[in-house]
């Protein structure tokens, strides 16, 4: 390995967990002007936005934009919807749900959780059964996309399940929504936060945010929620500008960019989306396999189209590994979170970094830096592997 | 007045109060390519767009940005700052002080504020009073630039007196620091908030905060103090991926933004940049007195070299003003905020919009759409006047 | 006059006879990805470019693009179709006329000239007159817009007498096309050169081409026409990278710019864009001769709609004039050219510098620098008349 | 191989033989504000530009840029520098030889072609022998890197054997300067032509020359070279808006793309450029025979470290190749030209494409193409053949 980076910032390959890189499009849109928040312009970019956003949402609702990263969304949901006597069921498949339950534990003391290995998913099962014993249970929590794990719960088996219950249903689709199938509707889902620098390509700095009838309902009846805050979703409905002020002034450039990321979206398609991250995430699963290393899901089925966590073999140290995928590569991998640091490497395949070269760059990237360190990685068969499944 | 935007937004002259538009090289900073947050080049942005921020605060200690607007920084530096045992007093000359009381009465019963008439300044002399009937004093907050009156208060001379007294000094900064002399050593200032989207022409995700050692000391001692939150200064100390982790994934695209505003601001130099500001703002004042109006500001003495509040003359509706100005000037001005809606009409002239033309721009926007409205402005003579300023 | 530029390079305000700067859409496109020029993504963008320049130049026939700036057009164009044994009647009325001249004699001995006082314009009755007195005229060369003299030739008038007699009609539109009325039908053009940094306020890089199939057939039979060559016209007709090859690498860059200007030109429409340039032009004017000084041509009826030459007054160096106008006030203003030197200040007001607050700014800079240089300028008066312009 | 782009342009690899792509740093340049020619901002940037590519020259004397691609610079320097009484000896190792004896014929009747196969180079004892035998011979030209052969002629080693004999020196260095050594002082060269879309991975309208003193009496002394056209290298010198005018406008934004390519190139050193490549190109060659393919040149010790020419092999439609490539995996790879096409698909590795991951997404690219051909292509093995140099 070396101890310069060989391949400097424009020239990398950015196949992290988030962000995932940005089209040229998308760039550019982010270096436009910055108008006034209430230049006409503006404004009506702003309100281009976001029906681009309901249209990508495929909903009747209007959605809400937080200006802060996807962490902002779920932090200010779970302040606005969760009440002292709210009784909370938090679904725990992983780092970002066992985080979840400690922020729902810091509104209510009612917190009861399902937990699973990180490296399998809470079926809709666990959650009958768990909503039959807790009867009193008014918000069930869960994460879509469990990032580090590499894992996807099965929130349109568990929807359903929670809707019949008459709970409301809180889910984390940050890495998930723009990559795989999230229907609003057949998930009965109440408050939903997305991230814009995952499946959409885009900047860091927003939440996108879908909220029901019914979970603004439990928002007004709740005194605590939050308002003239940072942490509040209240002073950002309907704030357009026109409709309401904004309660601050947007993160204009950012705006520009989400824009620029929602066209192109739609313009591609769900569909062809989906289809795009399924294969070159089966490629990537394919290809790691080959190269030699397990992956850190205990079984495919529960893998994410969008992000692959892989299992750091016993003896690699995965922080030197990662430095000389970056350093001598160019491919820049992702580290675990909280108690999955040191045992997995995540390999982002979303958005911009979802196109067919990907898994081939990744186990390329990964095998010379697994060799780096001494680790015997089948870069041959891994990429063949990959291509294999290109090809179909 | 028209109905259609003669001037599109690319060509339109950006002369609000904030955002106050940004440089070539500040737009192509924002549109670089969106890394992840841990590749080694974007830690050596980040490590450097903060040492450059020390440089532009000219002090020692490592200075704290966070994730959001400006606000942001206020309401994070007030939550983790007051405690509910603080005796807090306030300063109000404006709609931002009195917005700031709010905040403070969210955290401790016990504010005390001084106010006066929003077109004047609070002196030092009234804080001294203030401090000496109230000993118990133990914070004392203060707006510098109180940007919809276009006014500021003299912190240079009130931050003594509160340290003498040995209370913490928590200053709004937002829309002066970069335009006008800002000195934390002689202002005794403890926690300064700036608005990136004001005087350094930048984007408008970012707050930039001075935390000064008595500061740190007090929120570390605060055990209500927000962590693992949007509103947590604490994440963020010290947190630049390499010695502390990120909390969460910082505002990538804004970072750039801001690392070119800082080295437009180093290269220029502060004298030079507020050398400019203040004779730009000396000719919009001449220019604006000139044209038949008033300045909102009660005297000279305490307007602000960033923004000048013009008072609505009888009959005017400023919005329609504002509308035609923009319309068919293509000068996009601001309206006031709160008490003062339909009282002002702001002229920004910061950063990027505190050029030698932006007095003649603002007064000829202004005076064809105050003629529209049938007021009668000596738009000649207004000219005429801003010239002779810069003219000297 | 300072000796610093007080105004950096993009905050300036580009008032010259072109480069006339370029929208933030236009700078946008030219920083997209630089394709191989045979990537069939670069392949569709060449094709909709010609089919975009082909709707705004209201024809049939396929449009040429030679990549290089406007003189390559010119030199092409004439090398292309000036045949030894051609009878050139040549107008001139200014600089660029008079070079015409100089190219058209390296092809043929026979050229005639109709030269009439710089400040002035050729009528269509002295293209007859000439044209009965040299029957055997073949071609008739003509400049539309002679930007340094800000005047413009009646070509409208003067086609049809060149198409009764038979002749080819050559025109140089490089800085009148986008701004003013170019009906190349009613025309009966048959070579027409257009720039793109001018009216269309683009790169600067490409000439855009209209070649009649009378213009192609002389061409043809030209054996002398330059064919593997920069100055070739026929290697790149038909030559989009499909149907024909292209002869050699495209600017890819300026063709994207190119792409852009054109987009906002037609989604704008022409007749806006040229009750724009109108109305701001006229306004310059009025300001201009209200500052005290006089407009360079002889009578309004010649003056272009697209640029203004005022006269340099008497004991005035033009020089540091438009040094002190730079410099102090960020208006960028034009140098005459050839014999015009040091009697013209040319202003211009073509694509994105034709808006209403041009004539403003182009006054009070202007009026600035002339103080600065000891001369009177009534600049209070300069705004209002082309404030009364705007607003009649 | 499909029918529809799956990887859209931005997502592409740009694997040509030039344009090479081009970094976002050249990108953002190209995007700058398009300045007048003659704004003293501009005038440094000119002048800076001019500068920089003199350090990268490493040469005293002052470089000049033509404002067309690198073909302007080949057919300009020809028609400026061979005058009817010059007798040149032009080496032809591939189409670009070839073609410059076409346009030197334009000149002079008296060219004397030394032709090789065009996988070979020419030898410095087969031009000591040419010019034994010519002892006339006033100007030797050649071709440094034959660009669709993907060879280079030992230019380092013929131009002392020109020098002695007391000619001229011509090269053709478009796409070999920037990535393999190129000795000005070595090479004895008086007239070198350089391209920007090549190793400097810019954009693609302007040419870079190097002249030597014993080029410009030539060219002073040829009454036929070029004035007053675009041909005119003469026009052109010290030109730089200050010293001397421009001949005619510019292209300002190509030029801002080429002084941020200069300060890349020069910021990396040569030295490390040059090693880069030479790396690349030798993991590429491996590769492409590691998957069962041919060079095209005849021996490794030709072959140019900027393009790898591949024999097309017997019974594969090199143009269904190339396109799904570029379809199927992004992988744009070059036809060849001439007599070539049809022989050899070119894979460039220059400037922004010259990075390790190049040659593993050149293989795969290629490999996947050509099974879709129905060619049994070894990609494991050429994956592992190109690592295994990188990692050598």
């Amino acid at each position: 390995m070396t101890t310069k980076l060989v391949v400097p910032a424009g020239q990398a390959f950015t196949l992290s967990s988030g962000p995932s890189g940005a089209s040229p499009e998308t760039l550019a849109a982010l270096g436009s002007p910055i108008l006034y928040h209430y230049d006409p312009a503006f404004l009506e970019t702003y309100a281009e936005t976001l029906e681009l956003l309901r249209r990508a949402f495929v909903t009747e609702s209007k959605p809400v934009i937080l200006h802060g990263e996807a962490v902002l969304g779920l932090e200010a949901g779970i302040a606005s919807l969760i009440r002292s006597d709210d009784v909370v069921l938090n679904l725990v498949s992983g780092v970002y749900g066992s985080g979840t339950g400690w922020w729902l534990r810091r509104y209510t003391d009612r917190v009861i959780e399902v937990e699973v290995p990180y490296n399998t998913a809470v079926s809709a099962g666990m959650v009958e059964h768990a909503l039959e014993e807790n009867p009193d249970v008014t918000v069930v929590a869960a994460v879509h996309c469990e990032t580090p794990s590499g894992t996807v719960n099965p929130i349109a088996e568990i929807g359903p399940v929670v809707d019949r219950h008459g709970a409301l249903f809180f889910v984390d689709a940050v890495s998930s929504w723009g990559g795989m199938p999230v229907d609003l509707d057949q998930w009965k889902a109440d408050f939903v936060v997305v991230g814009t620098q995952k499946c959409l390509g885009g900047p860091t700095a927003l939440s996108l945010i879908h909220v029901s009838d019914e979970a603004w309902s439990h928002i007004g009846a709740n005194e605590a929620a939050p308002k003239a805050s940072m942490l509040s979703v209240l002073d950002w409905r309907d704030a357009d500008g026109v409709v309401r002020p904004f309660p601050f002034t947007p993160s204009i450039s950012d705006i520009y960019g989400l824009r620029a990321c929602l066209e192109q979206y739609l313009r591609e398609g769900a569909e062809a989306v989906q289809a795009r991250h399924a294969v070159v995430a089966e490629a990537t699963r394919a290809g790691v396999e080959a190269l030699g290393l397990s992956l850190w899901a205990e079984d495919r089925s529960v893998c994410s189209n969008t992000v692959t966590a892989v299992a750091v073999p016993a003896g690699v140290d995965d922080a030197a590994v990662r430095k000389a995928a970056r350093f001598d590569s160019g491919v820049m991998l992702s580290e675990g979170e909280g108690s999955l640091i040191g045992k997995v490497i995540c390999i982002g395949h979303m958005g911009p970094s979802a196109y067919p070269m990907t898994p081939v760059l990744a186990v390329s990237g990964l095998g010379r830096a697994l060799r780096s360190s001494g680790y015997k990685a089948d870069i041959g068969a891994a990429v063949e592997a990959a291509v294999s499944v290109l090809d179909g």
